[in-house]
């Protein structure tokens, strides 16, 4: 089968390595806009061939849409109207917010060839030479309003993530985009807020680095994710992330007020309260 | 030489492990005021023998203060009082916070005798059952105010830390709490806000254990520290504590007034900026 890819960064370019290293895919076409991130691509090997858009879609079985959101919500339609005439042909993304990918397309006479996908793997990296074999192997798959997929559509699609070793979830896309604002965009929102902190204050940079226990490090790593992937998620989410900023801000303040009266009591508490996340993640 | 260490957890039970292995010391007698986590101490052969803090100080060449900062400040006046007559003992304290850990003591006749150290190691859990060999290795150890130590205790506190495997880096104690608060202790808050914030929205554990790709857990890790430590440190540093919360929750504003006006520029410099981390992280 051959597969196509549209943007052979961290989550496409690691697609392109497993699904071809496990057969799912005899022969990938690939897709890419940036020329720098192109020739790297070619010369990695990632893809079998470059090629247009339009010969990606016209030559791919299955075509995996893995560019930032903004870009996908336009590209989305105009690949299920190259899709009338081939019943066979399925398309998904893997975009990190789903409600309006999904919204733009739910009246395509095409919207069953489409599988609305969000693998849950990353890191905070990205390019092509940011990709990797078994970046998705154990991790969580959402499937979006799976139930506007054909069930055929839907199958191949399973497998392809099976073939990955991801855990599929099944959700509704407005669920999803509440779910990971609150488990993923903010943590990415505070990595970038505490990075800017630090900035601001230690001039001299140095100290940041002697300075940097284990902890600030794990804790600022969200930090060094690029702007072309997270402005989009940012504003696309943009309603559910408002609301989750707001309710970090009020802890923020909580923790501050606890502090500025000498609360020990009320510090203790707080800390205790968000111990409890020990028992959520292991 | 015998060294004694005043409280078993993280950071006194790893320098136990390491100082007998590496033979910096012949024999550790350690202190253990919590009853579970002496029986553990013991049971797991963290220190020769465990004997209380008189026996401790008055049998030992160096004693180690490994104990939260809170419970140290009240400890070190009366290991410099023992010390009198003694004039070849010396005692390190290894807290978070430096400021009023040498107030306390700066005007005591043995002050000499005292060096106050902070090993930048460790993870986000505590007690003996966390003590770990090699958590120094490599790592930065703040010698702070060493001017007021004797140069005979300090070379061989130096050379402790040197047998640790730690890099030294010589600075004001009022410095050090200042850059520590906005490296290292603003982390941990941001990450109990972090916790704190996702466990009031998801009630549904099951969703933060599936949606917890590895960006979540990493910025949240600092989460499960524990009260008994950090309530102390944020306390003891409250005032530079205070000034980076505010300037936290400055930063968090401004990513918050950008995604609500849609101002894409406003959220891509803000990244880009915060990005800035990576040249200095590595």
């Amino acid at each position: 089968m051959t597969v196509g890819i549209i943007g052979l960064g961290l989550i496409g370019g690691s697609m392109a390595i497993d699904l071809k290293r496990r057969g799912f895919a005899s022969k990938v076409l690939g897709v890419e806009a940036d020329p720098v991130n192109a020739a790297a691509a070619q010369k990695m090997g990632l893809a079998n061939e470059l090629v247009s858009f339009e010969d990606c879609v016209s030559g791919s079985d299955i075509v995996i849409v893995a560019v930032p959101v903004g870009t996908a919500v336009t590209m989305l339609p105009k690949i299920l109207d190259a899709f009338e005439g081939a019943p066979d042909k399925i398309v998904i993304d893997t975009c990190s917010t789903k409600s309006n990918i999904v919204r733009c397309v739910h009246y395509h006479p095409c919207r069953g060839q489409y599988v609305a996908t969000h693998p849950m793997a990353g890191t905070e990296y990205s390019g092509p030479w940011a990709a990797m074999p078994g970046l998705f192997d154990g991790r969580a798959c959402i499937f979006a309003n799976s139930e506007e997929s054909s069930p055929k559509a839907l199958a191949r699609i399973e497998e392809l993530y099976n073939i990955l070793n991801m855990r599929p979830i099944y959700m509704n896309a407005d669920s999803h985009d509440v779910h990971t604002a609150y488990v993923s965009h903010i943590s990415h929102v505070t990595s970038f807020a505490l990075a800017l902190t630090v900035l601001d204050k230690e001039k001299d940079e140095k100290h940041i680095f002697d300075l940097a226990s284990g902890g600030f490090s794990s804790t600022v790593r969200l930090a060094k994710s690029n702007p072309d992937m997270w402005v989009p998620i940012l504003t696309q989410n943009r309603e559910n992330v408002l609301q989750v900023i707001d309710t970090y801000i009020d802890k923020m303040k909580a923790f501050r007020q606890a502090i500025d009266s000498f609360d020990e009591k009320g510090i203790e508490d707080l800390i205790l309260q968000a111990n409890r996340i020990k028992k959520i993640l292991r």
